[in-house]
């Protein structure tokens, strides 16, 4: 029985642009994760939701545990639309999906709107799992800079009226991560995003909202662009992931009626009924807001820890971006390719994601990583970036005296 | 803007051939439920899981709330490959792959096998659910008829002999529930399980076997279709939702190395560390058999009580199969519209499920309907069949007064 036979004709494509992969080397037992997209363990709340569970099923015994039954599934989207209606987004019931994290959303968004014959633009770099998901879908797929001030949308109108003149098809839709972007760190200001809207209306495009980390601005938190679309153009996904915890894979796509329907029914029961009365009986218990002031806090100076640690170990030639909120720092290193220099940083017990996963031509990324300054403590991020630092002046070291 | 024009060619099509429709209607506040296929509320483990939250919170802290760590996960699949070993199938680690719920695994397999072009075989009647998600893929839907004795084989045959003789394309996949059926709670024996099997091999299909009730039979077990699967062609879908608790959404497809791959490749990392560790750390403290006899044996009774109270309060002219095990009676009432009577049950306070639902063809259905024996109290289910008996009695003297 030949196994592949049984493949769909898409299936059998999607699998050959993008073939199923080894991810990250093995990390040794005794590693400093810079490269985890992890909170810090200190701050996920585990003996909140281990009383909020407890109070959930003295107060509805098996409610919870069924199919549906729970009226604090209901409670969460309420929690949810209150925490996007005071970021000036007012979505209606009808216009929110709870999703099985992020993740979820974005493979919704992807199934309904995304066939073969679809452009999608993505930002370079960019998250290497919806990457992933879009290359499911399409092969075409073109990327636009970011810089410090996050998407280039002069760039993307260049692009936009070069295919426009060409007779090439438009993208049917953008994805961004406008607000500490992932991996850059960096956050689209408010001019680029008011452009970023009116070129879609010109061009006629959707844009996917990846708002993952946008409550973790460390200065004031920018309008999501979903707070100043007025056509509906904007699909806003949320998650909870990096504000409480990512294995309660409680996110959402907030967007118009028609398309929640549809993400809905392509969703069928997929619901996690437990999992999400479990955190919303924990968002009844806590302040929010106070919650979040405390994350800020604590990983703004984490990130503080990491930047000064950089300055002081890394070579001259290394530069970053200065994130403005999130999880991450995303760094050149000119001469220099990350993937075989991760080889040798994990014989040193330091850990980092190569810049090539977060780019369509993984090439691009050859000079760049991504560190994470949230999962490790302040003193495991400066011995990490102590050790990073030593190997990296080394290896400039070998690279120039073999260029001599 | 036209949201429509974004949605991609297949969607659009899917949406036409199966668009998003109502469920059942509401049901009243004061019902009985005998249309539920949620487990009796009693059964329902909430403190142990409570329980099992606070061990795992304490044991691993953090662990089970990120993307991943909890070694807790390891060991439900091998909790899983356990109870599937019992049972005559030996899966390897690599050839299992957990899903949020039966639901996710039914969608995955639909996702990497159907396209427009294939041909599914289904059982007449099935479970709604699954018919959903195959008719979002193809419009090429086949059914086979079931009796009291499972899925009618000899018919599947001639099908398969006349599709051959006229050059039709042949189907890529069944679909069947050989256990206690959904919604007939028939049974197939080992001669068609056999058959089938046979089939499979001469015209080259796969066999996507949903054991969902595989083991709630309330006499002896039988065997599993994967269990006697020489060639590798039966995907074996199973679920802790009738046997633990829905809400926990656990379920999984075991299956050949190369068909899990691509299954875990398209489902992402939409995996439940929590919900999967919470049930790991459940199952660590009980014992499964002893829970599983005293389901059979709650289970057994609730369905005497049912069909003794159908013998006493329903008109002779209605028949039914007798369950073999599972949830679910499937009834004929020969001369009456289930959907039209399902109005007047619900004045009444009494839910059961038009047969419509689980045909393809729902006119197919518009004499029979399903009653589940598992929800109610034994108390509340002679009280619902009896007040379903007089509006029988009732609706039928209409009817044959209306014929003179």
């Amino acid at each position: 029985m030949k196994i592949d036979s049984f493949f769909s004709n898409n299936i059998k494509k999607a699998l050959k642009n993008n073939p199923p992969g080894e991810w990250m080397p093995a990390l040794p037992e005794e590693c400093i994760r810079l490269s985890s997209g992890y909170p810090d363990p200190v701050l996920v709340p585990s003996q909140q939701i281990k009383e909020a569970v407890a109070k959930l099923i003295e107060e509805e015994q098996d409610l919870p545990l069924h199919y549906l039954g729970s009226p604090r599934i209901d409670l969460l989207k309420q929690q949810i639309q209150k925490r996007l209606h005071q970021r000036g987004m007012k979505v209606y019931e009808r216009e929110l999906l709870i999703t099985s994290g992020a993740c979820q959303a974005l493979d919704l968004i992807a199934r309904v709107i995304i066939d073969e014959e679809s452009v999608v633009a993505v930002e370079a770099p960019t998250y290497m799992e919806a990457l992933e998901i879009f290359q499911n879908y399409t092969k075409q797929i073109i990327n636009i800079p970011v810089d410090e001030n996050g998407l280039q949308t002069s760039l993307l109108e260049e692009v936009l009226k070069e295919r426009t003149q060409k007779g090439l098809p438009l993208p049917r839709i953008l994805y961004t991560i406008p607000t500490a972007q992932n991996p850059t760190g960096t956050t689209m200001d408010l001019e680029r995003r008011k452009h970023l809207l009116k070129l879609a209306g010109e061009y006629d495009f959707l844009i996917l909202e990846d708002d993952a980390y946008g409550e973790l601005s460390f200065g004031d938190s920018p309008i999501p662009l979903k707070a100043i679309d007025t056509e509906g153009r904007v699909l806003h996904v949320g998650s909870l992931s990096k504000v409480v915890a990512p294995g309660m894979r409680i996110g959402w796509v907030a967007g118009s009626e028609e398309f929640i329907t549809a993400f809905a029914w392509f969703k069928k029961d997929l619901d996690h009924p437990f999992a999400q009365a479990s955190v919303a009986s924990y968002l009844e218990e806590i302040d929010f807001e106070e919650r979040l002031n405390m994350l800020k806090e604590i990983y703004s100076k984490k990130c503080d820890t990491l930047i000064d640690a950089l300055q002081i170990y890394f070579p001259e030639s290394v530069t970053w971006y200065m994130p403005s909120g999130g999880y991450f720092v995303w760094v050149h290193i000119p001469g220099l390719d990350t993937s075989e220099l991760l080889v040798r940083s994990l014989v040193k017990g330091v850990s980092f994601i190569p810049g090539e996963y977060f780019f369509l031509k993984p090439q691009d990324g050859t000079e760049y990583f991504r560190l994470s300054f949230c999962y490790e403590s302040e003193a495991e991020i400066i011995e990490g970036i102590k050790r990073l630092g030593q190997l990296l002046t080394e290896r400039l070291k070998v690279n120039s005296s073999l260029l001599k």
